[in-house]
């Protein structure tokens, strides 16, 4: 019998992550600083950067499985909140807290911003961890503590790094959201010439794949990426063309320092361990996904 | 006008350091969990592992540098200790608070077991970080989110990999201690065959390069370390000569299982970015390393 602790259930992916678990015909703990009524799940309340926090929660859910989800994720400042560094803190406090209760599978959240950026094509065995932004280093460090810490407290450990994820609910300051309601309101809509290639990915196949990982077997670090490289002006371009309104994108914003030129995942290690890939099309997700704001916007 | 803090300050290598500063005209503020009275420095009693304890710390010293040398090394178990991820979470939490107080520079003990064990010589820039155990891994896991955050927090921070270090003073179970107690106490004592060559440097030469990288302006990684591989056997061999009894010695424990072969400093940063070099040479360290175990066991 298993008992799974969600973290993060209120978050982007975890919301999608709830109705996987749910389509999987599982019922989670999910433990958030706000508990959501109308998501599934058995909810706690639980401030996971306050020092006490973990053992409490840990101790009252008793759960054999976590999947950790919890993280700042405020879109404006992720890559260098310092609040980073207390998120590495509190995901190793809680799973000491977790292997002292005797769980027995933890699945983390992690990104693709743990590789070194200048890698293009990421493997998980291949590409070294060299992360240039706090949040990928604060990943990346957690990644090395719990590997260790869990092979020698019999934990098993899987760690999902998920790459461009995009879809429906996301923070309005992500590129699909913020390109679509721009246009949907008939403003114009400045974006950068966007050559970089992304592995964008839907946010129900990183659910999917973070469920199978937290009911299956498989071990160590796995992209959450589909493979394919796509430039961003292309999503741009998709997403201005579902909106109608092509012709009020603007592709003129100087780049982004030290932008790297490609990033994209190998897939084959997800396959082969857990047979999971991403099946939704760029095309069907980005549909969705401006559904989704045409919805939330009113437009 | 600088304020500095050291943690670790009734440790093997903190003892040595606390020395080295008030060499250098320096008077330091020393964080432990027992006050020691016969040290110099200005003693506050600090729990570093209790969540809150960090910011009192940080706040009744005001300190403008901190020289973070606690963490968990009973040597019977620092290497698989499950503490090693709780120093981890208080090394991070300490530096924040630091970071927080306004400190300016910050400078922490690392390990040669942050690199990957088979890289050999191991160089800052090029050998890879690659812990094979849970000490070296938390070591890394805290080099990788510090180093991101201090540099985005214009915190200064300077690590300094510690190698095989042994000297007056050193835990009783330490290669060169405990092979001298016993044949000392006229004893056999047992040891591999040692053909592992390691880079074996004076705790004095440790101290007076952590003091040099506190007091400077250096900032990254550097070994501490002399740069020479010798042979755990011809250590042992010395040792032996010393205590005037080497048919004593017995090298005829079989080899633990993956030890690396080699593992020595490269010593070139440290020299050209802070002018450190150790200058204890092997025999000297030895014999007084040995004199201080005649001294503690009256023999």
């Amino acid at each position: 019998m298993s008992t799974i602790l969600v973290t993060g259930g209120t978050g982007f992916v975890g919301r999608h992550v709830l109705e996987a678990l749910t389509r999987a015909g599982q019922t989670a703990h999910v433990a958030a600083r706000r508990i959501s009524a109308d998501a599934g799940g058995d909810w706690h309340e639980s401030d996971l950067l306050a020092p006490l926090s973990a053992a409490g929660l840990v101790a009252e859910v008793a759960p054999t499985h976590l999947l950790h989800l919890a993280w700042c994720a405020d879109p404006g400042s992720f890559w260098t909140d310092p609040a980073n560094v207390a998120w590495a803190e509190a995901t190793l406090r809680l799973v000491r807290a977790f292997a002292d209760a005797g769980g027995r599978r933890v699945v983390v959240a992690g990104t693709c911003a743990e590789y070194d950026p200048s890698a293009g094509r990421c493997s998980e065995d291949a590409t070294p961890l060299k992360p240039t932004t706090l949040y990928g280093a604060c990943k990346a460090a957690t990644f090395t503590a719990l590997s260790a810490f869990c092979a020698q407290a019999g934990v098993e450990l899987a760690w999902g790094r998920i790459f461009n994820v995009y879809g429906p609910g996301e923070p309005a300051q992500k590129l699909v959201s913020a390109v679509a309601a721009g246009l949907l309101a008939g403003q114009p809509v400045e974006t950068t010439a966007g050559t970089q290639v992304r592995d964008f990915v839907s946010v129900r196949d990183v659910a999917e794949g973070l469920t199978a990982l937290t009911l299956g077997t498989a071990v160590g670090a796995y992209n959450l990426g589909t493979g394919v490289g796509t430039p961003v002006r292309d999503v741009a371009r998709a997403v201005a063309d579902l909106t109608g309104r092509p012709e009020l994108l603007r592709p003129t914003r100087p780049p982004a320092a030290d932008e790297p030129p490609l990033l994209v995942a190998d897939v084959h290690a997800a396959q082969a361990a857990f047979g999971w890939q991403a099946s939704t099309s760029l095309g069907d997700g980005l549909r969705e996904t401006v559904d989704a704001v045409r919805a939330r916007t009113g437009s």
